[in-house]
C-alpha cells in the first residue's frame, strides 16, 4: 500500500499559489479571501485557523467575520452582502456547518457567484453538472482536490469503477459528477443504500465521506482499490494530552493491508481541499 | 410483466395543462411555445411535428422557425435571441441534434433562463443538482416525465438500485440527479463501462438511453426490474409502408419475459417528455 501525501502535494500547489499572489501583487492586487465563521464549534474553529495560517504562508490577506451561535438570518445575510459589496475580498467562504435556525441554502445562494470560492453557486454547479468549465469556472474544493491528487499520482480514473459513500453536495454529489466526467462508472451509495459492502467492494476507486468514524473496514473494500477517506473526526483518546485523536471514516489499520492506495487522516484529502481553496482564491482574485 | 403506458398517462396531463391555458387566456395570456428547427432531418422533422400536433390539441400556440442546415452560428443565435426578445413567447425549444458546425452549447445557453422549457440552462441544472427546487425550477422533460411516470404506477424509488445507461446532459445525468435525490443507489454506465450486462443486471430500475436498436437483452435484465426505455429509433423495415419502424434500445420481445415493468416504443417515454414540454410551458406562461 502507498500513502497519497495530500501534504506534499498540497504544499506543491501553496508554492505556485504564492508566486501567483506576489505577481498580483506586483500589478497592485491584494488577493483577499472573506471568512464568516458563526457560532463556536470546535471543529469550525480549527477549520478556520487552519485556512487562516495557510492564507498567510501563501501572502493572501484574510479576513475573517465572528458571529454569534445566535446570530438571526437576516443578519448573516447583511454580512454576507457586505463582504459582496467590499471591492477588497475576492473569495467569501462561510464556514459550514451553519446553526439549524438558518438556512444554509439561502446564505449560501447570497453569496455573489465571483466570490464563491467554495463553487457552491448554483450557476457553478450547473457549468460543473454540464461540464461547461470557463475559466471563470470553480469547483467544490473537496472533489477537486481528491481529482488533482489522483493526478499526481498518475491513478487513472476512465473506465474505472467508482463508488462514492455520500451525497452531499459539498463532497458525494460534486464528486460523482467530476468521476462521470472523467469517465468513470460511478455508483453513489448513502444511508438508504442496501448490501451497502457489497456495493462498496466492488470499486476500484472507493470515496468515503460518510462522516463515521473508522466504520470502512477491510470486508467494505476490494482487493487492491484505490481508497480515499473523506472523514475527518475527533474521537475519545485519553493517552493524547487533548483527550481526542483525529481519524477519518476509513479504519486505516485494516484498511491499509488489502489495497493499493490510501490517503492518511490527517495529511490526504484536507490539506488539499485547504490548496484548491486558496487557487480558487487567487483566481477570482486575478478575475476580479 | 405490465407495461408502463405513457400515453395514457400523459393524455391526462395534457387535459389539465389545456384547463391551465384556458385560465391563462381568461386572464388574457396566450401561452406560446417557439420552436426552432435547423436543418431537415427526418427524425427532428418528426418530434417537431409531434410537440406542435399537441400544442394545439391543448391550445398552446406554437411558433415555429425554420432555418436551413447552413444557417451560421450568428444567425442562430440572432434567432434564440429574437424569441428572448419576444414577450408573446413563453418557452424555447431548439430541436436537437444541431449540425456539427454550430455549438449546441452556445445556442443552448442564449436561451433565456425564463424561456428555458427544456431545462437545459446552468441555473436551473445547477438548481436540479443542488436539490433546489423553487416555483421557477424547470427541471430536464425526459427524466422528469420519466419520474412522473414511475409515480403514476406507484413504484417506488427510495433505495432502490437504479442502473442508467447513458450519462448525456438531456438523459442520463439529470436522471441520476433526480434518482439520487429521490433515495435511489445510483450507477452510470456509459461507453466505457466494464462488465456492462454484470452491472445493468443490477438494477432494480433499469433506465436505457444508449441510442442502440434493440441492444439490451434479457442478459442485461435483472428478473422483475422496472425497464424504461428511452431509446426511439427507426430501423429498415420492408413489411411496412414507410420502409422502416420505430424501436427503442430496449429488445422487447426478449426483455419483456423478464420484467416486471416496460415502457413500449412508442407510447412510453416520447409521450411523457412532450407532455412534461407543454406543462413548462404553461409554468413559464403564468410565470411570465
Amino acid at each position: 500500500m502507498q500513502l497519497l501525501n495530500g501534504s506534499k502535494v498540497a504544499d506543491k500547489i501553496l508554492n505556485d499559489v504564492k508566486n501567483q499572489v506576489e505577481n498580483l501583487k506586483k500589478r497592485g492586487k491584494e488577493a483577499c479571501l472573506g471568512i464568516i465563521l458563526v457560532g463556536n464549534r470546535k471543529d469550525s474553529n480549527s477549520y478556520v485557523k487552519m485556512k487562516k495560517k495557510r492564507c498567510q504562508e501563501v501572502g493572501i490577506i484574510s479576513c475573517d467575520i465572528q458571529l454569534p451561535e445566535e446570530v438571526t438570518e437576516k443578519e448573516l445575510l447583511e454580512n454576507v452582502e457586505r463582504l459582496n459589496q467590499d471591492p477588497c475580498v475576492h473569495g467569501i467562504l462561510v464556514q459550514l456547518p451553519l446553526p439549524p435556525h438558518v438556512s444554509t441554502e439561502r446564505v449560501i445562494s447570497k453569496i455573489s457567484v465571483k466570490k464563491d470560492v467554495d463553487g457552491f453557486h448554483p450557476v457553478n454547479f450547473g457549468n460543473l453538472s454540464l461540464q461547461r468549465e470557463t475559466e471563470k469556472t470553480i469547483f467544490p474544493c473537496t472533489p477537486e482536490g481528491i481529482i488533482y491528487l489522483l493526478d499526481s499520482y498518475q491513478i487513472p480514473i476512465e473506465g474505472k469503477d467508482v463508488v462514492i459513500i455520500g451525497k452531499s453536495n459539498i463532497v458525494g454529489l460534486p464528486m460523482a459528477l467530476m468521476m462521470m466526467h472523467n469517465g468513470a462508472t460511478v455508483t453513489v451509495c448513502h444511508s438508504l443504500t442496501k448490501d451497502l459492502k457489497q456495493k462498496t467492494s466492488r470499486g476500484d476507486i472507493l470515496i468515503v465521506a460518510c462522516g463515521q468514524p473508522e466504520m470502512i473496514t477491510s470486508e467494505y473494500v476490494k482487493e487492491g482499490a484505490v481508497v480515499i477517506d473523506v472523514g475527518i473526526n475527533s474521537v475519545e483518546d485519553k493517552t493524547k494530552k487533548s483527550g481526542y485523536r483525529i481519524v477519518g471514516d476509513v479504519n486505516f489499520k485494516f484498511v491499509q493491508e488489502k489495497c493499493s492506495y490510501l490517503t492518511p487522516v490527517p495529511g490526504g484529502v484536507g490539506p488539499m481541499t485547504i490548496a484548491m481553496l486558496l487557487l480558487h482564491t487567487v483566481k477570482l482574485a486575478s478575475l476580479s
